[in-house]
Formats: structure tokens, sequence, C-alpha cells
């Protein structure tokens, strides 16, 4: 038996999504507790369902990690909590995402010998089903190249347990393909992730590849980089799709020809849609850290437990610990 | 009477395509003179419409400077001679980029004061016909803060030249708008930026708000930043545009609706076109050079001679010295 502490409050769209997602993943999960934590009385509907934890306090979205540590009776950091006292191996939280990652790692601490935590999500790119994945997305801003080597390793074990992929290809995002290129950190990490042997390192890869070519399994970053590099995609996709809006309500034509293709269009709406990710993962902490989407549904939360309770039930935070050593 | 120089081999799509780019060009504009320069043999179509100078090497894609440099007879280096001769204002090619950017760095030297030269493009996002400035492209991997503030000057010129945009907008590419965010890097060039009264700096900016955001006119980054940023958003592109064909050719239904909706479909497609873009400039050295794409049609060879003819007539290379002193 494995259990989840769910933060329901702070989320954009209230905690009714999260319950049904909570309602819906217990059908599905005989082996999994969850530890609903949030104000009571708007979580009625999980009577019988869960174990349920009354918080008065809810962390609001623009929170800071000193506010979370601050808020003792926050369903935030009660949930973080659980964790720390070992009553739930790990937790998620679809509300503010510096609070939420700050406090997680200040509470829970970093598994030993890992110098630095890192976001890591995986991306809907390529053949539909199959991840890439990226980190760190954004929790550090400058990272060295020895804690860039342990994010690859990192990396790699999420993109074997969580993506179902075997032998991850292991990638460094640069400006060019070539060994020698990139900054003085690329090329110090470069030299570090080839002698790695517990990874399967490529090589160096440039941004456009990275998303086009099909054998990217894992792309490695330091914080800043990863950042501007998953915020381009994003940025892009919504742009596009926008234009994409705009291109069928164009006149009766073009509207006519949009009931015909609507299947095809509404594949490729869901091939954009990062919900279906399940948001974001804190890599490097004792405990399974997930930040859902603050505008998750149904849906994207439920994948959200999903990613949590792979996670946990391949004991990835012991395969780091060991890994690390 | 302003001249350019145009380097018509080593491009993918062989001399052609540029022969007919020139004469169009040429057809529209009265004031400019234009030296090509090749294979004499390939370039018959243009007698007695411009000035062409032989040339028996062509460059390969693969070259770099010091490949071009010892290449004294290739179109490519005599183009970028006439430069430095004073016999032209301006140069294009579409043969190798990283040959023909660093040669031209080399043969022409960086105008006094100016620390880096910088690649500049400007992306068709937002409403149709408004452009967004980047730069550094990726002409350097690292940049000091000196250099940044620079290039913020020098896009700031370009974006008011080439884009039409009065008062331009300049932002710098971070991992959120906080001054207090980002690099130490990024943090130095927020300070100079704001303090630098010659440019419009707003602030710091993420990746995908510079994508979507309206306001945007110019971002300053550095090169390897600046290179994750573009090839992003043209990974992303083109992973879109492949998958919104394959949503269309799904079944007959989704063929009908294309033919219906074909009128939209290709606006967007011109949307995420950046050949219509004219290719990217190398801003900082004695002389206007574009480099436009390898895989340049008359189209977009048109294009990036435009550009050279509003850089050149707007004396931007003689207004950056001036600024910069």
């Amino acid at each position: 038996m494995l259990t989840i502490a769910v933060d329901t409050m702070g989320s954009d769209n209230g905690s009714q999504p999260i319950c049904e997602a909570i309602k819906s993943f217990l059908k599905q999960y005989k082996d999994v507790k969850i530890i609903a934590v949030g104000k009571k009385e708007e979580l009625a509907s999980l009577d019988g369902v869960c174990e349920v934890v009354d918080a008065s306090q809810v962390v609001p979205m623009t929170a800071g990690a000193l506010d979370v540590l601050r808020m003792k009776d926050s369903s935030m950091l009660k949930a973080i909590n659980l964790v720390k006292e070992g009553k739930a191996d790990g937790v998620v939280s679809a509300g503010s995402t510096g609070g939420f990652l700050a406090s997680a790692t200040i509470t829970l601490k970093m598994i030993k010998g890992v110098k630095r935590a890192a976001l890591v999500t995986a991306m809907p790119l390529q053949e539909k089903g199959k991840f890439m994945t990226l980190l760190d997305c954004g929790a550090n801003i400058e990272n060295s190249s020895e804690e860039l080597n342990q994010f690859a390793l990192m990396g790699s074990l999420y993109s074997k347990v969580v993506c179902n992929i075997s032998n991850p290809r292991v990638y460094l995002l640069s400006n060019g393909s070539e060994d020698e290129k990139g900054t003085q950190l690329i090329k110090e990490t470069n030299k570090l992730l080839k002698e790695n042997k517990k990874i399967n390192f490529v090589g160096n890869i440039e941004a456009r590849e990275a998303i086009l070519d099909k054998n990217v399994d894992v792309v490695v970053a330091d914080g800043f980089s990863g950042n501007i590099f998953l915020k381009s995609i994003e940025g892009t996709a919504k742009y596009l799709s926008k234009l994409l809006k705009q291109s069928f309500t164009m006149n009766l034509k073009t509207k006519i020809g949009y009931l015909f293709a609507k299947k095809g269009i509404e594949n490729l709406k869901s091939s954009m849609d990062y919900k279906a990710v399940g948001g974001a993962l804190l890599l490097g902490v004792n405990g399974v850290v997930v930040k859902a989407h603050g505008n998750s549904d149904e849906v994207s939360f439920k994948s959200a437990l999903n990613v949590l309770y792979k996670m946990i039930k391949n004991d990835v935070v012991n395969q780091i610990r060991q890994g690390i050593e």
C-alpha cells in the first residue's frame, strides 16, 4: 500500500475537479491510499472515499517559500509535512508553483549527495504516446557541470519509470551537435556526461533538433536555458493554436471546412495539449513531489496522480539515492 | 545610387532563383546598382541587367571562416571584398552561414567601439506584418553585459529601419519579468539597459511572453540563449505544421474539409513561413551583411535584398557608429 498526500486547495479551478480526480483514481488503483488535505467543508464529496485532513488556510498563487512555511495550517504545508513525517510517500499540489517547490525542498531536504533539485517535465512531442523528458525546467537559475551530470542521471531514471523507455537516450541542450560547441559549462558537462557509465549519453543537440528528432528521450539543460526552451515551445504552440482558430473562422467556407476536418483538428489540439502530461516533478528531494498545473481539470490532475503513483511504485527516490552515491 | 554585392553561388537551390530575385528587385528599385558575383556561365540571364563579376570557386556549405579566406577566387570572398574596397555598401549570400559570417567579420572588421557583432533576425510573429526583432541569434556563444547593452542599441536601430517601428520597445530575455530574476549576467545587463537613454527598455521577459505579447518589438539575448529561443520556435512551428498536415490527410472527410478550409490554412502557413523575412543580418561590422536562407527561393532572396536596401538607405552602419561612441 502506498500513500499520496493531496493538497486540494489553491488551484485556479477550485477543489471540485481535484476531488473528482481522486475518486476516479481510487476506483482504478486498489493499492493506493490518499490523504486529502484542505477545508473540510469543501471536501464533503470525499466522505467514505479517502482520509481527509482539515486545514484552515489556503496558500495564495503568488506566495513564496517563506509565506508557505509561515502558514502552518495551510493545506499545502500540511500535505508536504505528511511526507516529512513518513505518513505519505509523495505529495501533489496545483497551488503556487514557486511556493510549493521551494517549501517542499526546504521541508523534505535534498537526497544525500544530490547537489541541486531539478524540475522535470515530460512533453508529448514526437509520436503520440512518446514523451520527451526535459530537466531542469527552471527550479535553478545557474548550474554547475556536476549538477547537470546529476540531472542527467535523475532524468534518465524518470524517463525509464514514467515514460516507459528502457534505455533512454540522453542529450545535452546546446547551440549545435558538435562536442566543441557551446558555452564553457556545456563543454565541461559534455565531458562528464561522456564518462558517466550510468546513462546512455548520445551527445549535444540544438533546440530545433531536440524537438524534431524522434530519438531524443531526455534533454538536460541548466535551469535558465531549460526555461527558455520549454517556454518557447509553449509560446509557439499557443500562438499557432490561436492562428489556427482564426484561420477556421475566416468565412463561411472555412467554417464548413472545420466541420469536415474536425476530427483531424481535434487530434492536433490534443497533441498540443500539455495538460495531458500532468505537471512537473521535483527530482532530488526526499519524497515524490509533483506540481500539477494551476488550471488543472479532472483529467490533468488524475494524470498528475498517475505520475506520483509510478514514481512511488518504482521507488525512484531510492534509485536516485543509490545512483548518486 | 547605392550598391549591393550579391554572392550568387553556394545556395541549396542554385543560382537561378537568385538571378530571378535580382531581376525583379532591379525592376522595382531604380536607385540601386547590383554587382552579381559567381560563375559567369551560370549568370548569362543577368546580361544587360547588372554588372557581373566572374568567380571560379564556390564555397561549400560546410566551409568555415578560414576555408573562405583561403578561397581567393570564391564568389563569397570576392563579394565581401567589394564592400571592403568601398565598391559596394552591402553584401548578401545564401551560402555557408558560419563561413560567410565569420569571414565577413574578419574582412570588414568591427565598427570602432563595437565589442562584438550580433546576428539579428525579424520574426513574423504577432499581427501579420508586424515583426519581432531578436538578437543575438547565435553569432556569439557567451556575452558580457556591455555587449548585450550594445546589442540593445543595434537591435533598436534595426527595428526602426527594417520593421518601421518608431520607438521600439526593447526587452531582455530572462526566466521571468522581474528585475531580480535571471542569471548574474541578466541582472547586470538589466541595470545597464535601464540606464541606457538611447533605447526604450521596458524590462525582462520570459520566452513564452516574448512570443505572445504584442508589445514586444526587440528581444535582447546572449548568443547561446538567443539560439535556443529561435531554434525552439522554428522546431515547434515545423513540428506542428507536420501534425497539421497529418490531421488533414487522416481520412476522406478531413481531406474534403481541407478543400473548404484551404484559404484559412494557407494564411496560417504563410504566418509560419520564416522565408518571408529574408534571412539574418550581421550587425556591428563595417558594412551591411545579410545572410539569406540556404534554401532561398526567389521571394525570400528578394526579401533579403529588401533588408539590405533599407539598411543602406537609412545609413544604419553610421547610425550604429554614432550611437556607440
